[in-house]
């Protein structure tokens, strides 16, 4: 079954840029984390703001990551953002995003993201808790 | 005379705050950084990576800038930067960003910046430039 | 009478920098920030995370900003920041920094920001608090 | 044979941290960054900008990046680097990070990153080239 895909484009600026002219390659990974919210903001029907306090959570740290890079992009680029809709497992998820230039792949990237809230006992530690299911109801309409 | 104003929006993302939940301040001018070069884009008709080798120069550093915060912005807010057309100098400009939140002035910005080309003597330097008059005329158009 | 000073070092790195090679100006916004956090990490004796529980506090978010930008920076430069020990009015306090390359000044910046609790009435907003007397007596012995 | 490691450490910084009290994941790869640099700087025995120079190349970027998340961080921590010297290819090199806090492994990573110079046929191209013998010899010193 293909996977269920949702886009997003974004320009790359000047001050994402290092010296060579090229993006500084962690702000790729800015690109990706404001891509996951905007998928999460349109799955739920709302901002990042309001889901942490609708669902009571602390937010989706990253615990896994790869990426690959493949072309370089530079300021003034539109790049499109392919996200795969996230893949639930019971406290976590995995999600991927592949980013193009003029249409030809740029840079890959696969990330498991462990969903938490803070820990009751000790409201400074965070700790995994599962992901609610009308969380992967609602995804389950997204891109249908 | 009333300046001419050029508008754009921004949504302000979990990456770009704190641990207080607000935007860290120098985000700010990534924004306003941002907003200059899209403004100079909407101007020439072309892309910040463009302009630089049409008009064979190599930026435009801030050399004065001057903000005011007066309410604070957090993830999931949609800004709005009102931006006024630059006022050139010889080989300078000067250019002011209003940005808003549900249409209240949040932040006021203004920012002196200076028209650099490398220097011929030494192509590690860069030196102030008179901006040219066909970029000053693009300008004149924008807005009108 | 004479400033008290407290100086610093940091490094200028390849992704602080832009295409044009130097420093891209909103990185010195957050060298002052970092360095700011130092000298009340020196003043009081704990880090930053410690001493927002300890004097239960939010933070000391900016109101304004000025900043000149005389030299260029770039990576490789290491250099020396002098802050001023802050000047503390009932709720908030000015801050100023210079930054020096090869001693020669590159920038200069004044702040002014306000000291912040949660409200009680509403803890997703923060109001103006006064700033402890048992802070601006700990500065009082800084650099003394 | 035991792998040769360079250390080094840094403080985690506020502007570094997300709303919820920690790193925001991608500052991590600032500091990988920061930290291969400052391993080439001591191997070769002077700072990027002029190593960039010295040996006629345009930078290491990324190719490929693996991360794991094992612990958080967050503003105040000192956290210590463990880089492993790289282990050079033809045109390209492995490196790889350990990033402890309180001497627990908090985030590992590995690196593929490739050595690049401007095309001499197009030079807004970049194209891998032989990582020199003498850098190789160099980092055989480091460590040692």
């Amino acid at each position: 079954m293909a996977k269920r895909i949702v886009t997003r484009s974004e320009r790359i600026y000047w001050g994402d840029c290092d010296p060579a002219g090229i993006i500084f390659f962690p702000r790729y990974f800015d690109i990706f984390d404001r891509t996951t919210t905007a998928m999460f903001e349109q799955a739920l029907g709302m901002t990042k703001y309001e889901f942490l306090k609708a669902y009571k959570f602390h937010g989706y740290p990253m615990v896994d990551i790869r990426a690959k890079f493949l072309r370089t992009t530079r300021f003034g680029d539109d790049v499109v953002i392919e996200t795969a809709v996230p893949d639930f497992k019971r406290s976590s998820f995995d999600i991927s995003h592949r980013l193009l230039k003029n249409g030809q792949l740029a840079v890959e990237c696969s990330e498991t993201r462990v969903w938490v809230s803070k820990d009751p006992n000790d409201p400074e530690k965070i700790r995994a808790t599962p992901v609610p299911q009308e969380v992967i109801a609602l995804f389950a309409k997204l891109g249908a």
